[in-house]
């Protein structure tokens, strides 16, 4: 076990109101030695694509052994697994609806397991509402205070966990046809094309007219940073996540281009 | 005085400003191996109904001999009673205002004192505007750094703290009369009647008409979860607060059934 | 170095998406048992002005040894220079675009440094949009952990560091000539008079009227606290960060007075 084992959060639960200090109250109940970080709580009500994409985003950046605890849960109170996951660097807890799916995309799953143990729980009778408090950070604090993963509950296998579904990305000699994945506070779209797609290359991005005219798509220009455009035009640049991204010099992309989670995106090569 | 002891803090000073990073400072300067933990600071300001509410559902869940700093002080300046109380597992500092009335309506006062001792402040000549600062989160921090509660003032009578006056549930056999007393920000509706009143009964609410109608009332079912009801229809549940609350499967019950904190709610019993 | 040195974190990345959190992880990664405590991340984009006064204020309120890094960062991927600052009690780790000249204009540097050295950045190659996670905190998680400031990089000359440049206050026998420095998230707009100047003296402000009418000026008296005066009703007073300041008792200075950042202001002596 690390010295500093560092349980962080991730919920839609917002600020307003003490449900993420009940969280961090009762792993300080179990563990108050353990470090807490928050990595979100402003995920907009119940998206799960957005819960995906900062999970796998920040996974990468905490050290070894990281209990990672996300309770975006649209199914609470009606059935749906609570699971833990093993992976090479650090632990993942939370529902089992697709939540994980971004990381699991880029790390193994070791070993899976379904919550079924209801020691490792605050309370035996959790709440129909509420399994953050009692489920996900009482059982992130005990795995985060090295108790085996194996003790949380049942084995489940790998290929059973829920994806989120996004369209896969299609590259080709002369294109690589993808999808927004994120949008960003600052407006700023990120797409499922990474980075290696096309370092080196001579590139740009087509994406639809908006409004939508028949057979018309907009070319965005790529560049090294949001600067070299002028003040409102968009651009097309490699974004500090490591995806091709979309942005608009001094505004918002998202409000220019007007695409949701899921639009199609090409970039083009020369 | 426990390994790791805790200091919360509750306050309507935002997160735009330093005031919440300026408390912390001003602990850490005090003494730099305290935890300290946010319960939120997004508490709507002056409001002491939601600061009331907020401590309330916080307290159970933290650790024994936990500091809780909260700061929602409409009163900074003119001259209020500034308090320490021990109680049960924990303590509360803060100005007299109302503010603990939750957590002292589920939990004895072991002691309580006035905070007239300046050598626990951070200066003799407070600001007239930021308490937090200058008085409670420093006599939090000695709090939770082992020094005595009687070291921070006179002692004063647990009787005389103010209090914050919501209407009494009235129960009877075929009913319970209550009143909203938060909501949250999923625009959910708690009341003040326990789960214990309606647990294992067959029970519906009913609330006033919105707009008012002579003498009409609208007949909330209850059920065991949100989901069970149709996207827009109201239901009244357990939440996962313990209170009997009113929610809109998808939506907000406050926004539809336009209740303040303080309006009257009827449980009624088969 | 202190047993719990502490980093602190600034900046306009917003709570919603993960920039923050990444932050943190980094730092984890390089030092997990450093403390870190944020000031805000709700600057309003690019607001190197706010920025400026936030730190400014919360600097004085630190255990000696803090590192603070704050990053609000327009120039992001252009050239600006990326600094480490040392001053008498603690550090200042962040881009040089006049950010931290509200902390040097009340504390000398002792060392400044341009970051050049990528040992201590979290890769060699930064990329061009989050110099946040890949240069300043890592460079504030090692000079947090004892690395000494002058391994970051080459030495600079602080008077060549960057500054923000607000208009100098010009006291007279029978005013103060200032300006407005910051408004805060309640309206209150804070001037760049200090209470020194006022205090023991009788005085008022004069601001321009709103709408502007040629060659008049609105008179607003002074009092001890915002609750002095009636409801809706401006007042001056020494606010808690120890400036001359406008509030309104329970409403907004700035949305009645409508005086932006750099506006002048003039305090009437009697």
């Amino acid at each position: 076990m690390p010295a500093n084992p560092i349980v962080t959060l991730l919920s839609d639960f917002g600020l307003s109101d003490v449900y993420v200090g009940v969280m961090k109250g009762t792993i300080a109940q179990i563990n108050p030695a353990l470090t807490i970080i928050d990595l979100t709580h402003l995920i907009p009500p119940q998206d799960i694509a957005a819960a995906r994409f900062n999970l796998m985003e920040a996974y990468p950046y905490f050290p070894d052994g990281t209990v990672h605890v996300a309770v975006v849960d649209p199914g609470v109170g009606s059935y749906r697994r609570a699971i833990a996951l093993r992976l090479d660097t650090g632990f993942l807890v939370g529902p089992d609806n697709g939540l994980f799916s971004g990381v699991l995309s880029q790390t193994n799953v070791i070993t899976a397991v379904e919550l079924t143990n209801s020691h490792y729980w605050r309370t035996a009778t959790p709440s129909t509402t509420f399994h953050g408090r009692d489920i996900f950070a009482p059982v992130g604090a005990h795995l985060a205070s090295g108790v085996p993963i194996e003790s949380l509950g049942d084995a489940i296998a790998p290929e059973t966990l829920v994806q989120f579904q996004l369209p896969e990305r299609i590259p080709t000699d002369r294109d690589i046809v993808g999808c927004i994945q994120y949008s960003d506070r600052f407006g700023n779209l990120v797409t499922n094309i990474p980075a290696a797609d096309v370092r080196g290359k001579t590139w740009t991005v087509a994406v639809p007219e908006s409004p939508p005219q028949m057979l018309h798509q907009r070319i965005i220009p790529s560049s090294q940073t949001y600067s070299d455009r002028p003040l409102g035009e968009a651009v097309a640049l490699i974004g500090s996540h490591g995806w091709v991204e979309i942005a608009v010099n001094g505004g918002s992309a998202q409000s220019q281009l007007q695409m949701a989670v899921g639009a199609g995106v090409t970039v083009l090569l020369a």
